[in-house]
């Protein structure tokens, strides 16, 4: 077993720790970014490995302060996959009195899709804007380019204001020109500029921003 | 309304073909991959949009066929994340009998890996490789190298055989270490070789090979 002799000897609660240090070692000149902006871009380099997000993660000038404010009233985080809605912390999200959703496997969606010949994703922009047209809602794409085009279009027509997107929708078809728009929307962004992105950046974003809140090793608020 | 005029037109069901053409013109010599192998590379920079894939994506001689067999035989594709579980292709798993599962949210596993200093994960690890000793699991880990560590460890002590090890954990803390450990163990298997993969990495593995043996739009069997 002398394989195993090759690890580095970290305690598991120290995994994480350890890991933003190598990142901050390695990822160079980050000065273009806030504190927290920095702590954003931190956890989506640990989650992909990836260092081309320290140039391509593009903020709005206010949309850390805005996401924070909206996290601290209630927000509702609408994902754009199941697989993101179950990465997003439950725990912070309950502490902060906030929840997420996803609206991709509503019937309602599926029939609405089928019917406008849009995608789920873009029917399920819609599902949610009807239901929270008011609201205090942050939507979190990290796959689909057509759920931004459909924010965009909404956002444009003054049919929504969402506190927040999250835009990480990642591919070839329409990824780059999505996160665009949503760019240009007026509305608080955190975007991937370029083709990459995912669910699980996406979800790196959400639950950077809530950690900012909430205090994971004693579950207190920050 | 002029920006959307960037948008190229592509109908909802043919996204997906347009993006693997896109990847295709674009990923250069890809030879060396069989022609089943392409597929899930594939798959996984259409995940990513990331096309180092193309070069750190590595396939044990026989895993295809290692893990179509096992599909085809009721497999138990265990995960190491909710997100991973919730990921994988539920119709596809039960148009072939078989299952994922995910322990890691199991008090069980939670008061084991307290007791014993490790991980959840590693000891998830552990508590699936008592219900499975003598079955026929797939191991898809995205995101723990602890995970692949104490896989490696119960191979080497033959108290597991996997039928075939995912192999993409993410990060800068015994991530590389951990999938050498895996490639070196004997058991077929399906990595990507450095830092970088992540729980959508994974999926897009295991939904390849299922998409092999599932046709997606009629429901049937291939």
């Amino acid at each position: 077993m002398s394989m195993l002799g090759s690890l580095e000897n970290v305690l598991p609660a120290d995994i994480e720790r350890r890991s933003m240090e190598i990142i901050e070692s390695e990822w160079g000149d980050a000065s273009h970014l806030t504190p927290l902006q920095r702590q954003i871009v931190k956890r989506v380099i640990h989650t992909t490995a990836d260092f081309d997000y320290l140039g391509i993660l593009k903020f709005s000038p206010t949309a850390v302060d805005d996401a924070l404010y909206a996290l601290r009233h209630n927000a509702v985080i609408v994902t754009d996959t199941q697989m993101a809605l179950s990465g997003v912390s439950k725990p912070a999200l309950k502490a902060l009195g906030c929840e997420a959703v996803c609206f991709m496997s509503d019937p309602a969606v599926a029939a609405s899709a089928r019917e406008n010949g849009t995608t789920r994703a873009a029917a399920a922009v819609d599902y949610a804007a009807q239901r929270y047209a008011d609201g205090n809602v942050i939507f979190a794409v990290g796959n689909a380019p057509t759920a931004l085009v459909r924010l965009y279009e909404l956002i444009s027509e003054g049919r929504l204001r969402p506190s927040l997107v999250v835009g990480t929708p990642v591919g070839f078809v329409n990824v780059v020109q999505s996160k665009r728009l949503i760019m240009s929307s007026g509305v608080p962004y955190i975007v991937s500029e370029g083709r990459k992105g995912g669910s699980t950046v996406a979800v790196a974003i959400c639950n950077s921003l809530l950690y900012q809140l909430y205090d994971r090793a004693t579950g207190n608020l920050l």
